[in-house]
């Protein structure tokens, strides 16, 4: 989603329209209450509200517009809402917050290991980046956005989102799986455009999906959270290779 | 500041030993109480943590390890300190949220338009990026690090700091220019390695810095608060090309 601007390009002083990928707050509400906001591209924003809250292990049911139809803001329905979950990330209310626990322990949502036993040629995988820009229109245009592709084990895309920010992409992809069922993606494969940090590992792999394919660098803690939870995380994956971080023996060389 | 991990490099099937980028979460405390946690890369702590609060519009006076010596925890002392601003991006607690008010207006700190007078040639915003990244040397080892720079009239760096999320790079400089006391920054530039987002032009008009040159694209919020606050935000920022988003008036060709 693009929006125009005027620009000034220089050397030559040319006087342009130009278009900027589209930037602005979403409020997502859960059964009334104000949970977060976040910074967003507009679009998919019901995909976008489920998947957030599935990944901080909340269980929504819905998501529609609130009912006073107030702009920027998404309703979503969920059984058993505990905010205080939600708190680790937001606002540490405890005293203890990071200090004296592992990392790890301290700020990952807790999630079973992905025990999907899918496996994918090596060769595949390092086309996924390329299948996912080729599919990436506002890219082209506006040079600002993130984006998660869904594939199946053929490399079929079967769901693409992109966004201003890359937590959101990906998000949005899992709120869309949601919706369609797909949930857990034990047989599917999510494909980034960028680096892989920490919490793009953790929402794959509390949606349960065995193998996450990055176009840039890993963190330290994005590796190590996919060897905990035993998710294949694959980076650098460019010009036909393919570094295997863990969980290699998903990957058929 | 990069670890080791285990990797497998395919095609070859090469079993190597490569560094990827650290990162780990951050308590950040203020007057004792936990305020946020922050995913980021170790080092330079304390200037994240008064930057970040700088620009989330508190006034920090020094920051350093806590008392209980908690790891990955910095301690802030702050005068007059009042949680209800920061809830604005962690926790919305009013019904009204982000509805009814235009989106500036809604997450944007409150921070006068920047003054400064300066102006700076094109051609030297244009060397800016590359200057920044002949002095990364993280990235070269580990390819997952965003950068800010902190850049005088002349071009000259004043400042580097490097981290796996862009705004914490950000947070870095600022807090860095706070310890120097040398708040605002109206004759400095400062120069990120990726996009601009809306959030990484609140930072720099927080900290009154009149122009900000980024390798990327700059997102719609971030040119509208760059209008609204009198910030020259340039953008796509190489191969010798600057575009010009606004406040032109401040780049000489």
């Amino acid at each position: 989603m693009a929006a125009p601007v005027d620009v000034l390009r220089l050397p030559g002083a040319l006087r342009e329209r130009d278009a900027v990928v589209v930037e602005e707050p979403l409020e997502i509400r859960v059964n009334g209450a104000p949970i977060a906001v976040t910074m967003r591209t507009p679009g998919h924003d019901e995909e976008l509200a489920l998947g957030f809250l599935l990944s901080e292990g909340i269980n929504p049911q819905r998501a529609g517009p609130p009912a006073d139809l107030a702009a920027n803001t998404i309703e979503v329905e969920a059984d058993a809402f505990d905010p205080t979950g939600l708190e680790r990330h937001f606002y540490t209310s405890s005293s203890c917050g990071v200090c004296g626990k592992g990392a790890l322990e301290a700020v990952a949502v807790e999630a079973p290991p992905v025990a999907s036993k899918l496996r994918a040629a090596a060769g595949l995988l390092a086309e996924l980046p390329e299948r996912l820009q080729d599919q990436q229109a506002a890219f082209a245009e506006t040079g600002g956005l993130h984006a998660t592709g869904l594939f199946d084990p053929a490399g079929e895309l079967l769901c693409l989102r992109e966004d201003v920010g890359r937590h959101n992409a990906m998000d949005k992809v899992i709120g869309w799986a949601f919706g369609e069922q797909r949930l857990p993606l034990a047989d599917s494969i999510l494909c980034v455009s960028g680096r892989l940090s920490f919490e793009l590992v953790q929402k794959a792999a509390v949606a349960g999906c065995p193998i996450v394919v990055a176009v840039g660098a890993p963190s330290s803690l994005a590796v190590d959270l996919a060897r905990d939870r035993r998710v294949t995380l694959c980076g650098f994956v460019r010009g036909g290779r393919v570094n295997v971080y863990s969980e290699e023996w998903r990957v058929v060389s």
